[in-house]
């Protein structure tokens, strides 16, 4: 049987890979008047009093809605809402089993973003946190800046952000290898979408001066006419030196390759053409920009990919997980730039011993939570956006008793 | 420790009554590539060819959004979308622990019903089916009939309609007591908002002729100046005698009244004024309209309320958890007036030996809900609005199995 059938028979075995679970009994009068009428006008009535109690005595603390439009869904393009419930259950039950957060797939019936924002600020009272997905650039820019001012939570865009984290995290650990540091990089990025543009500005959080992002028709650069006006932002804060012309222009010479793009885009000879010591993350899904084996042959020092079967593995469960437990756990207003960093060296310094094929935890690295829990909700704490007074030490604590819970529950 | 006290220690205690499981597990690469990327793709793409087969690989076909303004919360009226989170999460674990159905609440955070429908058309995609509660009359009418017209799945307000079809569960057999038939009928129903309505448009599906609707200010009928376009369509089809007055005249001579308002308001002297064979249903909530020794003192023959310390409780839990659980089996495009006539006439039949204090089961019988589910099923695919083939036997069959399993879960 094929992976197709498989995955076919798989999904219709289950019919749903969430369910909607009740905590408490309802088999007796007295389970119902203490969970329902008339019991439950109580903690009614202390919210109404004072709405922080909402999380006092709701799912709300623990409860993340993965809000998609289908118009972006894995390699598989606008596929639409309904289409896209899959991927959206996939990504609720990765927040559960990884992090015990609880997520509810929220597929919106339309791509306008005005439709999206005022549908998700509409739902913001039972929700905790927001995790966009598969939205498609640059509507999803628009989406998640409007969403951050109008929202009291956190809201997450895991392709743009949660993307850039991880292969952050893997850059820190490829520069310790090779020597390098960020602020002396010159860096060549491939794709404009929402993982594109959010590794760019992250690497920029991080120092790096030297950064030019590449789209389908070439260097982005100050000059070009047929920007929009998401892409001309980034032509502001990027490409020193004026770089015009293709992505092998933007490779020459590099001495990292970030690709965020397509398959099969980068050829030997434009790895040849970078820097000593290169470094390739070729993240193209599920076929890369350029093999592995190729980019090693050509000259590259360390190559990662979004693949599992490769050697490090670029892939999103090392991030949004722990990013949102520490974020919900200190019920943080937003997840900011501090937090994103902080979560990149938490995953970063899990790798003790770094070599060529390790420079990233596995994605099932039960470790990883824990740490980026812990490091976010610090991150958050010191950067003024932390609702209630946790200790993140306690924070990491929680999450690994979680994890240790979840597995047993799970296997 | 107060009633009270013990809901707050108990909500406090568990931080929601709901949780999203995961029913497969991601503790491998091979878990994580059939329920996630690459695998996930393979459903996504038969739902983009066949939008039907979203019922077949997603939770759609199980999920129920609860949803609500938090503007006619319980007894405690308007007190908005937070506070009501507590009801809505009751209500979604009465739905799991009842009839097996996966709901999860939504409070929308605005009154207006552009806004509550806009929303709800917007989440359409990953729901099977739309339960409307506890939004105010008469804002709840408008918001219903624009959904149904609007969404491809049923939707159902049972604050009215679940209201109505126990209520009338339980008149169907207090008139087998006394031996009247509903054509025959004088009725006074008090209480204009979303149940009374619902009450008296049912009492005329199920061929009732003589039904008086009173609101606050007294009885309606068509010369009043002051009625609402709700309530001008009502004054139409109901009052044929043409009465005019307050409460108490539209008692007199009574054969059944029906309290959907508040308490207190019914006295010892107006049941006294009713006719022979009085039919007493005191339904305000917590403390009815008049209490049942009085009513019973004053000639009531048979009386119900909804509380659960007298005979004869009105409650809806015997009512939607059926009602959904036939409608989404048979994925019913709607929840029509035939289904809703079908499942107060299954109601009623579970009461094997109708005296005046058992004229409706309890609503902890689990037999109601295979019952329900098996009639609403049957009723639906007589009315055309079902649209997969199921045996209506074989939904009550599989309902009785899994009130079975729920009945050892949460145990």
């Amino acid at each position: 049987m094929s992976l197709r059938e498989e995955a076919l028979a798989f999904h219709e075995a289950v019919r749903g890979k969430i369910a909607v679970h009740s905590k408490v009994p309802c088999a007796t009068s007295r389970d119902l008047s203490l969970a329902y009428t008339p019991g439950v006008a109580a903690p009614c009535r202390e919210i109404e009093r004072n709405p922080d109690d909402v999380y006092r005595y709701t799912a709300k603390g623990n409860l993340v809605a993965v809000v998609t439009d289908g118009t972006a869904v894995l390699g598989l393009g606008d596929i639409g809402a309904l289409a896209s419930i899959p991927v959206m259950e996939g990504k609720a039950i990765l927040f559960k089993n990884f992090a015990g957060i609880d997520a509810f797939p929220i597929a919106v019936a339309s791509k306008d973003p005005e439709d999206i924002v005022r549908t998700v600020a509409m739902i913001e009272p039972v929700f905790g946190g927001i995790n966009l997905e598969d939205i498609s650039a640059p509507r999803c820019f628009e989406v998640e800046e409007r969403l951050k001012k109008a929202l009291k939570i956190p809201v997450f865009h895991d392709d743009q952000h949660g993307t850039a984290v991880v292969a952050l995290a893997a850059l820190i650990n490829a520069l310790r290898l090779v020597g390098k540091d960020f602020r002396d990089l010159k860096v060549a990025v491939s794709g404009a979408g929402a993982a594109g543009v959010a590794v760019t500005k992250f690497l920029l959080s991080f120092g790096a001066k030297d950064v030019i992002l590449c789209d389908s028709r070439g260097v982005i650069h100050k000059s070009r006419p047929d920007l929009n006006p998401s892409k001309q932002k980034i032509a502001a804060l990027t490409n020193p030196r004026n770089v015009t012309g293709t992505l092998a222009d933007a490779i020459r010479g590099a001495d990292v390759f970030l690709g965020l793009s397509v398959a099969g885009i980068v050829t030997p000879d434009m790895v040849s053409s970078m820097a000593g010591d290169a470094v390739v993350f070729a993240m193209a899904n599920p076929e890369p920009e350029i093999m592995p084996e190729l980019a090693l042959e050509a000259g590259a020092v360390v190559v990662a990919t979004g693949r599992s079967d490769y050697p490090n593995q670029v892939n999103n469960v090392l991030g949004f997980p722990g990013i949102f437990r520490g974020a919900l756990d200190v019920r943080a207003s937003d997840i900011n730039e501090h937090m994103k960093m902080a979560a990149s060296r938490a995953i970063a310094s899990l790798v003790e011993n770094v070599t060529r094929e390790c420079i990233i935890p596995s994605p099932l690295d039960r470790r990883v939570v824990p740490a980026v829990a812990e490091a976010v909700a610090r991150a958050a704490i010191e950067s003024g956006v932390a609702r209630v007074p946790v200790d993140p030490v306690q924070v990491g604590r929680r999450a690994e008793e979680m994890v240790r819970t979840l597995e047993k529950d799970v296997c």
